[in-house]
């Protein structure tokens, strides 16, 4: 099972091009496969590092320069994200100034698939106000989603596993950690076993300081189309919903169907509480298209990850036509509000906490239906409880 | 007609050095002239791509990393711009925080012959102070003259034509678009032709996006020696003229006449309307030197640039001594000032708006008589009203 | 006496890899040394520059990207500097921002042995409200520490001397200049000699505007193990002492000692006026460990650093144990309140400013406590004023 570094700052390496395939290991293979490594040149993506993950049947690209986010993914001709307003991505976060306009600076760089927000805060920007010494104020503002999507990482490596079974592995270190302020590590491992539908995200946050460190994190996974159409639906167990605001509760009524890409479309997000299997703590979420015949999946641990939020933006095609689908420690309000309600993560000194998110890809009626079905079942353990309106300890009542 | 491509990044398409030169088609030419490109490497311009011009006897570089402005120019021996105490430039976005100093940080970077200011907003900066949901006050600042400037360009490429005239463009895309935001690019070309003593700057702003989009530009063209220098003038033909505010007030009389390099001299603008062609619109706006041998002409379309703006700014040589003609969309005030009075353009999705505007540099006195002459030909149009103080709806009454 | 210039943006000059040593000169020298520089590439150091200069005794690395810092050191087996949470540095100014947290992002990349605060400001953030002329309000942060470390050097040289005596010297301007704002270059001259344990930094500050330029600069050197440990001890000739406030009250009995890694401690400053020699205006600080057996030494001009702060930040080994000696022309408070107290340096056009901090390294008893009795003969020109309190003009009055 050899390793590949890529990046490693701590013993001063970096490897410009990098290309592994099925036939390294002299013997064919059931499914060819193949990783590369490049870095972007021109525009706002120059200096981006990009790593290119092909399966077989599903490809997928991560980006170590952007926090190790996952920027695309196909699988068998279909298109795995969304058509993002930024079309020159990916962003090297060298143009994304996180303090841009109040503190939505980040949305410049955003057009992943999978894109972390967190970790000293995630969700809406705030601001703090303070009073100094001298009498006089300030004013620190905590853009939204956080900083760990714009932060390099510093070390990444590419790991092939053939026993028991093949696999292929990208791994990557992001720390979010200065003086005066959490430090935490975030270790990742992407994986994928050849000719799969599935890509597994398991990351693991450890606490490097000698004190008790905060986190947030959320998983903004976002699809368009084929997956998000006209009539595609989300189907998840679901033991409580709420909307975000007035806006979200206008459209409670048919939280799971999605429309039409319309121009002008104001956003709405819905915060739940889903049912997991009291086995193993896990559930999932889905979103399907309309004939049912193609859909992705969310599988995550409903205990470590108990805050799934939906995201609805179907504006126009050419302005975002998307969806977010969010497992996450806590909903994406002001980390003050999470806070106070104990959606914050402490970590003690070396303490850890593991999350897993896989992304599973389906294209045929039959998978589709029995993802239902396992969704049915869990919805089974108990009707929902509707909220029409945002209410507490989820929302700010407004 | 060949046409080079030097960044793409919807292709990956990035070129490293370019270079090429009369002799590529292979018979002698009228007069040689000369296009390359290449990166700077050290200090604050790590990483600028720079495209280098000279037509024979009007050259200039273009900075696609600096959203297609134009660095410095040379016309036979005379110098075009200004010396900038960004000494050390040009200065790669990354070290440019438009954010610093209340939203100031845009000066950093600013030592161009050419800046376009916008698209999202243009002039002073200012700050919108909104209330989230949980009650908390927030403070968007929206900096000095916009983020063009600072936006590297998607596409770039190099079009030499030969039929039915020898001429140089150099192309660029630059984009300004992200969610919840205008999307609009600004599809550039600057063209010249060898030999000529001008370079023109073509944009067409096209609407990406599904929605309206709201945009402005301001044309920062800014001269210092030989062109300006004590007792040079400006010449216009001019409809309105309004001081910006009272110090510029105290400078009415002389608003067209320049001092020598005054060390602590505080900045005056003025905001004219412009006589314009009745026939085709177009005006123009002239720098000429003291003994009127030398000087710049813009030459622009009265109707689609309407408002232009007057910047002397002769502070002590080493500081700045430099004077801005800044034909435009709109006055460089506060973006809500100037939607609240029209000065805003919105494009429909798909829609485009184009401007030009033409540098053209004399060396002569007979050419600059001759283009004073075109000037007071359009000045009987109309004698100029004169305000004395800020009125409206040019400026906020002071 | 050869000089290399490694980069020189005023003529387009970048060196991408250099190296030197003692056998450049053809006979053996006493002392082998060298110096190397390359570029950094990979996660947030990508793209800074560092140079290395072992002088056979002591070792030290400087960062041109990061304004011409001291990144870390080593003498004869023993660690200068320490050990910042940031781990993965040096980090590049793209990778910072200023603006961040509201105005604490200088954070991001702090894990210099020395780094440079100014030259606008240095110090605590501090916010400037103004109404502008449309009546809205303005809030400009100015971020903690300043600018300075974050701009890149537009010149960078190696000077070896061999006559009188062997000397290496790395050479570098950083400038913090733009319009509207003051123009000052720091020229710097970090200096050793081969076999030395010291190495010198000079900095000429130069006003290269029309107007007079305000500066400020603090030097921060900072030092964990082996000298900072528990029992490890301050040393300076103390005329006055002043906690910053409540906070470093608390720790006054014990202010020149050094508490063992405390997860959690929360920092102290205190401000000094020190004793200077008559004769030459020199004065001097010293950091040693428990046992005095091993120090630090800064030596400095009392006249043109008279402000000298100790921070105390002995919070756990893995979150930063970490004390800063830090020569100055003010305190590190927010710059309005040290202007009011006549602790700004003014410089006139082509005024300069020029300081010389140096850093010596003791290894043995006897050197030590030669120093030792150095600072016990300029503490004998007076005993030391004791305030408990923040007092003016030193620090706000709490």
């Amino acid at each position: 099972m050899p390793t590949f570094t890529l990046t490693d700052v701590a013993r001063d390496l970096w490897v410009d091009h990098f290309a592994i395939g099925t036939e390294v290991f002299g013997a064919p293979r059931k499914v060819p496969w193949s990783v590369t490594k490049k870095t972007l040149r021109g525009g706002r993506r120059d200096g981006v590092d990009l790593i290119q993950v092909d399966n077989g049947a599903l490809s997928f690209s991560v980006l170590p320069t952007r926090g190790m986010g996952i920027w695309k993914g196909r699988f068998r001709g279909d298109t795995l994200g969304w058509e993002s307003p930024v079309r020159d991505g990916p962003v090297h976060p060298s143009f994304v100034n996180l303090m841009n306009g109040g503190g939505i600076g980040w949305l410049d760089g955003f057009d992943e698939l999978l894109v972390r927000c967190g970790l000293e805060n995630n969700g809406a920007p705030y601001e703090v106000k303070t009073i100094k010494p001298d009498g006089s104020e300030g004013h620190a503002t905590f853009g939204l989603h956080g900083k760990i999507a714009n932060i390099p990482a510093s070390f990444v490596a590419v790991r092939i596993e053939t026993d028991p079974e093949e696999s292929i592995t990208i791994e990557g270190h992001v720390d979010e950690a200065r003086l005066f302020s959490g430090q935490v590590r975030m270790a990742t491992a992407i994986t994928t076993t050849p000719g799969s539908n599935r890509v597994s995200v398991r990351d693991r946050f450890l606490n490097l300081g000698d004190s008790p460190a905060e986190m947030q994190v959320l998983y903004h996974w976002n699809f368009g189309a084929p997956h998000l159409e006209e009539g595609a639906r989300l189907l998840a167990p679901i033991r409580t919903i709420v909307p975000r605001d007035a806006r979200a509760g206008e459209g409670l009524d048919r939280y799971d169907v999605y429309e039409a890409p319309t121009p002008g479309f104001a956003e709405q997000a819905y915060f739940f509480e889903l049912h997991a299997s009291p086995r193993d703590d896990r559930t999932l979420a889905m979103l399907r298209n309309r004939a049912g015949d193609k859909a992705v999946v969310l599988r995550f641990d409903g205990r470590r990850l108990p805050a799934f939020t939906l995201w609805k933006n179907t504006g126009g095609s050419r302005s975002g036509y998307v969806t977010g689908l969010e497992p996450a420690t806590n909903y994406p309000n002001p980390r003050p509000f999470e806070q106070a309600r104990g959606r914050v993560v402490t970590l003690p000194p070396d303490g850890t906490y593991e999350v897993e998110t896989i992304l599973e890809v389906l294209n045929d009626e039959e998978s589709v239906a029995t993802v239902e079905a396992e969704i049915r079942d869990l919805q089974s353990r108990g009707i929902p409880t509707i909220h029409r309106k945002p209410v507490e300890p989820f929302a700010p009542e407004g």
